[in-house]
């Protein structure tokens, strides 16, 4: 498939500059046809009998095996999950950690991974977002490495499996702005999270979370069908492997995220790099560019003047790139579908 | 609004006598038309910016404020969330019960209130499914009483106002077979939860969850949407009232929810009360129905043969019931829209 049949599957990108697949992809034509054959399908014909069921339960198996594929797992280790919150959640509500365990988090994390981190009740312990901070910050009461693989602010890529290596404690990864951006090698790690709806453009809300050792996490929020058996008692035998932490998906979203899985070309994670090069390249004479070179698919910038009036100019001009909050950034997201063009409107913008 | 009129928003109901709603209700035209325009908006304009961000926060509002008409409560005490399971687990989560803390549940419940109540690690105290047997299993270490307020087995109705007013202990109450089939009262309760995938005829995964005290539930598993501010440790300011326990919907679900919520009559309860009591007159006279008269919108009831045989075999006739496994029990479920031909199919078939 060239550049131009491939990018050509997304209808924004004929209006607009997308360069925000850091918040949500770009949804591809077959992707939207695929969702709305499901709610067609469930109009006629009702969401209810063994088909429909059988149905929903094989789109889920695609489904965890096209996510397996991106991150190069075995699918038995993959949770389907409607977002990288929630396989946070999964993770830190399953640890079950006390006030006495300390967690180790950067001071760079979406909310997605640092309010259930909170929430679990741990001390946590905030390090800077560079490997040595994290690797200094470990204790002997470090119960959990709690951090993204590609800070969501800056586009820094965190060497996860040199901190792993050294810490010798579980690191649970958010991979939202790794996962389907750039390869990765999930396998040091012991949680990863992705987030279907943004590098691997699905329907939102969409995820998942790849589990090193299914059995020894607890599960707190057990779903219906992730249960293998159940008494009255609501005592359950799990589904073998990490099946047991999917959650709730409706059906047309899930033919959405299946369909997404395949629009996604050979040469994906190669473009996508020269897309970000190639934009860091056109920004660098302009502003302050914050990622370092060839660290992922995000190109942040500390504008010159305001970044919420640049983010409407931008916009005005079909240029959507978004600034965040509180931290005078504006970040632009370069997909493999990103043209030459996109990057020269977004330069001539700025 | 006739009744002839209202009945044909659904597609499904010219093909099949659909009485299934206990699953997943019909879908209206409407409905799966706001989902698709959606989709389609989401297709050629993308997904972000302060206008999209702005949309997914007013459907939510709007979502919030039909659910709360539905079961008459202020909005502020209404959680938009994907399931009754999720409504559940947020409840159960949030009380953060200990071994040594009981929590009374009937025979009778679905996996979507048992698993959550299991996995808290209280100790469950199994009841009969009556009121009687539900007061008397209430001790002082009883934290909880959760269970239906219409079991999704027999249909039956229980007086959880006269439960929750002899015990003085907080109820959780399982909506997912009430809210939207009868009128109900959530004010004399603590948390209801309500599945708008059925009754309300909603795309799934859809429902609320009714709090009566937000600022007393713990939040375990914060959403990123549903806070007013954070600082970096993760700790948030939750937003006020219930949204704090909001779980992250699509877009194009949350239209479509919106949509469905203004799909259904004045009359509803009333007719949907007739339906069902028109349906255990034509099966009283053929098997044994379990259901006591005018509890519910479900009729239950004990096939003379095999169930599995009995479905599929009515199934083949376009008549669309469901059995409930290891229990011998089939479930018939009549909503405002069931006709006397959809009954007559179904007793027709038996």
């Amino acid at each position: 498939m060239s550049f131009e049949e491939a990018r050509a599957q997304f209808p924004v990108l004929e209006s607009y500059a997308y360069l925000n697949a850091g918040t949500n992809g770009p949804i591809a034509r077959s992707t939207a046809a695929a969702v709305v054959a499901e709610v067609e399908r469930d109009l006629a014909r009702g969401r209810s009998g063994a088909a429909w069921v059988e149905r929903a339960l094989a789109l889920r198996e695609d489904a965890r095996r096209g996510i397996a594929a991106v991150i190069e797992v075995d699918p038995g280790l993959v949770a389907i999950t409607d977002s990288t919150t929630r396989g946070c959640s999964i993770v830190l509500a399953g640890l079950g950690v006390t006030p006495e365990d300390e967690i180790v988090m950067t001071t760079d994390e979406h909310f997605g991974l640092m309010g259930p981190v909170h929430a679990s009740g741990a001390r946590v312990v905030l390090a800077n977002p560079d490997e040595e901070s994290i690797i200094a910050a470990v204790t002997p009461r470090t119960r959990l490495v709690a951090t993204s693989h590609v800070l969501w602010t800056t586009g820094r890529r965190l060497d996860l499996a040199r901190v792993r290596e050294q810490c010798g404690v579980p690191v649970l990864v958010d991979g939202a702005q790794s996962a389907g951006a750039i390869r990765v090698d999930v396998k040091p790690f012991d949680f990863y999270t992705v987030s279907s709806q943004k590098w691997l453009c699905a329907p939102e809300p969409t995820g998942a979370l790849y589990v090193l050792d299914p059995e020894r996490l607890r599960l707190r929020s057990p779903g219906h069908l992730a249960q293998s058996s159940y008494e009255p008692t609501g005592a359950f035998v799990p589904k073998e492997g990490a099946a047991r932490f999917d959650t709730g998906i409706g059906t047309p979203t899930l033919a959405g995220l299946v369909d997404a899985l395949a629009v996604h070309p050979e040469w994906r994670y190669e473009r996508a790099a020269e897309a970000a090069a190639r934009c860091r390249e056109l920004l660098d004479a302009r502003v302050d560019v914050l990622t370092p070179a060839g660290d992922s698919t995000l190109v942040s910038f500390r504008p010159n003047g305001d970044p919420t009036e640049l983010v409407a100019s931008l916009s005005e001009r079909g240029v959507i790139v978004r600034e965040l909050p509180r931290r005078d950034i504006v970040r632009a997201s370069c997909g493999w579908w990103t043209s030459e063009d996109d990057l020269q409107r977004l330069a001539a913008g700025i």
